[in-house]
């Protein structure tokens, strides 16, 4: 999943890219998926993400990792961000979109994925703010709340 | 820096908890930290930051970063977030702090670290959210900003 290379004296963990989708359905709710996180040894409720196949460009891995965790396709994009998740010991780099204009459609999650959809209004957004325990789903969901 | 555990056939980078401290002097600018860091391979600009020691507290280990770093001191705490930076390989729990009430002393970073501290009012935090790439300094801010 990912290697580390010794660079200036320090190891880094060398890790492809990442995507991440503030996804707003036609209600105006956004999706979030719950799952199992090996770092987190627990499940956490986060963006739907994924890291980028070979040769694939962000934004084309965005729309397959909604589509294939949640069912949601279409729609109009925008970048919201892009941003180091821990510069100080990988190279990861994530970024984070806004889709709108959802059509609803089937989810096909990889067989390994656990995960579950759920949505919120924007009336509870305020309060996912207070129990959302990672990074790129509180910036992702702070910069759509300036928006 | 680091370790690489298998756990449940998932590799996971095990890191030591970290913090992160939104900043303001006594002039209502956020002081930031621009250095070299490894995943990026070039200098980033970011809230100033760092790992606990061992035995010291989430608290402790931010006001101890924040002095060395900047030489700010004392003043007012309170946590704004806790999260992982990258739940689906590391463990790395990352807590961010406001600090306000801040007093100017001497900063004394570490032999290794080449920082360079910037001060930015609070007209330039949104054309900041804009420039900056590094993920706890975007939940920062953006926290910030919604107080």
């Amino acid at each position: 999943m990912f290697d580390v290379v010794r660079e200036d004296g320090k190891d880094v963990v060398v890790h492809a890219p990442a995507v991440a989708i503030v996804a707003i359905d036609g209600e105006g709710r956004v999706a979030l998926v719950r799952q199992p996180r090996a770092g987190a040894r627990r499940d956490l409720l986060e963006l739907p993400a994924g890291i980028l196949d070979a040769g694939e460009e962000p934004l084309g891995a965005a729309q397959r990792e909604l589509c294939e965790e949640t069912g949601l396709r279409g729609g109009d994009w925008r970048l919201l961000a892009s941003f180091f998740t821990t510069p100080g010991f990988s190279d990861e780099l994530m970024h984070v979109y806004l889709a709108t204009g959802l059509e609803e459609g089937d989810a096909a999650p990889d067989e390994d994925e656990q995960l579950t959809v759920e949505r919120y209004g924007p009336n509870e957004l305020p309060r996912l703010l207070e129990i959302v325990e990672d990074a790129k789903t509180l910036v992702g969901l702070l910069l759509y709340l300036r928006l």
